[in-house]
């Protein structure tokens, strides 16, 4: 199988070429990029370099889409709506790391993204890409949106209780943390060590791009889902995201007995694990791994729920969750290709 | 002015002393521990040396009652609430620094903190000392309990709405991080730096013995108020903590209203400074000073308002209130012997 | 393929556990510990939990080298000393990745370790496991010790230049800075977090016990060596080793004609890459992998060379390189098993 | 007295700014910035509003000559050699924090700073401002040089070994590690957090611009000094430098010797502190002071010394040491608004 990388020089780029590497069912890649065309990746990156070298190609769709069996988009948001036109039609499927394909209304891609949206066509076309949720879509499809970092752990986060219609569906409160990675390779004062270092961030208080992907996925597993609240955090740390989630039952459940529903949910799902009673997961956990590890309770006095929802946001937050997209899309084992254990310490 | 530290070699001890030296009012410090009682402290702590020396002396209430004007108690849970009936009647003044005497009740004591509480009549002679809120009574106190690191934070970012009663007083989540220090100096497995750097961790959810410190005071401010959700995570950095505070209103009201309300209420407060519409502070804004500065907002979607308020857990969480109290006690300028700025970056 | 890791609840066991699981050649992996023997493994470590579970046995070395092909020791010093004899002359290799079996004459492990050494004979048949020197010894030995980090690092930016008797041997100085991992998992007041945390340290100057094996290794490779000045420093980072290493020229050379000597001397040994003139590793470019990655220059001012040696020091510094030798010692391709691309970012 | 600050939105402009706002001999304190002038400073950072409002202002030297007692120059290089020659001859003393003043060859900082030098009666006049060596010609200058911080580490644990001529000048090693914020406020891949965090990096190796500055005052104090070398790393933490010295003796001393010797030399100043044998400094023992702690050992076994020393990089290495010149420049105390102890932890 031939695989293409367009931004395979930005983080997820990176760590798609780094999985797909020694992924089994993998003969070649190729990668691709807009600015840095015809540079040596690995003089770039000489970290990365191993017995066989990779020369950056200009990205021209009407090639890769007869040359490769599969392309993925680990694109900033703006490019793969436009590129998505020109790579339909061949024989290359299309996996799009970036934000671009998610939103299933133009206008909500305009309104939170500020850009121009992929034309209606393509959008509908795009099957969102939760494998835990969304299997038998995924392995018919020819573009997958891959989804976002935070509506990841957040939907992992709900969707037992939400497509089980058991929350008050004007109730939930996301508060998400991630690592400094989620912001993108191209530095700002943000993300300036000295600026990070020693210090926890909020940004972006109910305005991130990724509400209206998480609030879509809501309402597809209970229709009558409200708004959300959400908020998103800067950790001092590279990698991981956490979202505590919050919310109040319709009816009183204890803890164990949310969890079982939470375990018998993601039953068939390897990469979803869900923790004892009395256990919660952290970031660590899943260092490096496409896992979602996942702990709940329901506090005796409040009857209000928290679900702590971990995952590494280049991992299962991105590449590798896009590798699992591709697992699916090519009849491969689910598990293909992608690390077995977490790092640690 | 003398004053005393007892559990000096702790961090919030070491932070007291630091602030003391350099404080116009104190001529003497004495510090005093009672597992290290005959050690040089500039022995054990060589980048704390300046001119003088001090030697660790032996706990005996009975003469630090006489000779201190003022005792600090940076202990662990535990230990002040054996020691300060001993400590009172006599000339020195009482700031606990501990958790021992902030719960009115004894039972909720024992309940949280698995100990056994101080005497009925300790707890109803200390007053909790939250100077933005309790100035008054400070001012006459004996007896201080200092507040907690969280229930600062948390606290003066709910006392406007609260107070003013214009909180949906069921609907109160507090999602709070803090810096590892928090943890105090003895080493453990969560604290291990291998494990804690990179990691994001929730410990103690819905158990966390700040609790009932927050309810109590949330209960002064407005009878009817409820068990509140309250989540606490260990961010990988040493110092700071942010309480992310998630509200309903009662009544509909704009960022820009509740802004002004929470200006005003905090217009005589020198430490509490609330930033501009759109803008929120971030732990580092606070650093190694005594201010809490608040950010907030009112989601336009959901009408929930999200406020997010920032200190330094040891300095306005633990020694730099305590001495702000002691200044309220002495009738002291507020301020004084407190830093002015925060260190950036 | 059987293997047995005996002390696999530490950092270096817990390594190995991992690299392991998914090594193509390894059917069953047995954990063993002293002092959890009887515990559930992965309710330990829950994050290491996929579909298989494993108890942690007793230590019982008759059993052991029966059973086991191959023994690890991810053991403190102190244990391997009195466990390799019980676990000689079974069917069981044995790769000890402690220091008790690195140093040749029993009263340098006095001297330097403070405890009693192996018995000789043990000691005589250890072979040094640095496979980019004595890979042929290794292959048909029987009991391997495992390099300490430090030296692994060091030695392999020394050795071509030493062993072609290309320095001074008196103008050696070795400044080595490590992550925290280093110290293991027990904690101390040096790993706390909020002490290691923003802290650069330096610890046992002149005093580590890494010193006397880089000075056997040295002799071995020009046998007029001469003790080396080397320092050790604790990194606010969890992996990673530096080794900045110094020494002056016999002859004078320049940049070029010694990275090619470099890379002569490792072309055969892919786990080595030498930079490009100019170019100098940092920490991360090898981080989760077994690659020592090397920089280095002549300096035109002072005739010096200064060569940047940087591993992951629980990875190539103790446990990918003990699979390493796992792997020359039964002829399996040096590289399985092993991954292939360090982690960025 | 009226202090200017040039470049006040860089960190040595801030740190310099939160000093003096404390510092009791100053009255007011204007703030310029060319870039950003007519700014309002504390809209810029929030986080260091009290009670007064700054607007930055434009830099007009003729009327700062005048207006301001002192004019600290917290800019980038290849800024104060132009402006420098038109503050002279006013009412105020200059005070340069950046490198522009410090090499009195002219073709040094054209060499190494790759920039043209300042005019060379500006040079001539200007004074070194190391004030442990230093101070009479500080005391009379009118233009102070302040050193940069791999130098004041370096220079301070040099010092007295070298101006006694004990050292041979041909053996000295210099090993630096610095922490982030040494490389300025602006953003660039090195100092990207995901890049920089748990990593170890070494920069420059021979190249460094501190290098002619370290090497001009040694042989100031040894007429007979060769070059040295001079290697430097990036620390993944915010603030602190700890130089790493080695060099061998001329004659054979022993550790405590060594420590008496340089205990005499720094014994009339206050913010240099000696160790005692057997210890050594780590950075968070000067955080946020203006202290250089210095530690020392003689090595029984190589005879060559390895001397500790560490500053805070924006403090003793830049903002504060510039405030004990303007100390000693206007016959204040030394330690005149300076912290009298570390913040830890």
């Amino acid at each position: 199988m031939i695989v293409g990388i367009v931004g395979a020089t930005g983080y997820g780029g990176i760590e798609l070429f780094r999985i797909l590497s020694t992924h089994p069912n993998i003969t070649k890649i190729q990668l691709y990029s807009s600015s840095q065309a015809g540079e040596d990746f690995e003089t770039i990156y000489p970290q990365l370099e191993t017995n066989e070298r990779h020369t950056l190609l200009a990205v021209k769709p009407e090639e890769m889409k007869e040359e490769c069996d599969v392309v993925f988009l680990a694109t900033p948001s703006g490019v793969s709506s436009k590129l998505t036109p020109d790579l339909r039609g061949g024989k290359a499927k299309v996996i799009d790391v970036s934000g671009d394909l998610r939103l299933k209304q133009p206008e909500d891609y305009r309104e939170w993204y500020k850009k121009d949206p992929a034309p209606t066509e393509v959008l509908d076309e795009a099957v969102y890409g939760l494998p835990e949720w969304n299997q038998e879509a995924i392995k018919k499809a020819d573009i997958i949106a891959n989804p976002g970092c935070y509506p990841t752990a957040t939907l992992l986060g709900l969707g037992p209780a939400i497509s089980g219609k058991l929350a008050k569906t004007d109730s939930i409160i996301v508060d998400a943390k991630s690592g400094v990675s989620g912001a993108g390779k191209n530095p700002n004062p943000l993300t300036h060590f000295a600026h990070a270092q020693e210090n926890f961030q909020i940004y972006k208080v109910n305005q991130h791009q990724h509400i209206p992907e998480v609030e879509q996925q809501l309402r597809v597993w209970d229709e009558s889902s409200e708004p959300i609240t959400f908020s998103t955090h800067l950790v001092p740390m590279t990698r991981g995201i956490m979202s505590t989630i919050y919310f109040s039952l319709k009816e009183e459940a204890n803890t164990e007995e949310l969890l079982q529903l939470y375990r018998d949910y993601y039953s068939d799902h390897p990469f979803v694990r869900v923790r004892e009673e009395g256990q919660f997961p952290c970031t660590k956990d899943v260092y490096h791994t496409n896992y979602c590890d996942i702990g709940l309770t329901v506090d005796r006095r409040t009857k209000r729920v928290t679900v702590v929802s971990v995952i590494d946001n280049l991992m299962k937050g991105a590449a590798s969750q896009a590798v699992q997209n591709m697992n699916l899309l090519f009849e491969l084992e689910e598990t293909a290709g992608l690390p077995e254990k977490p790092v640690y310490p």
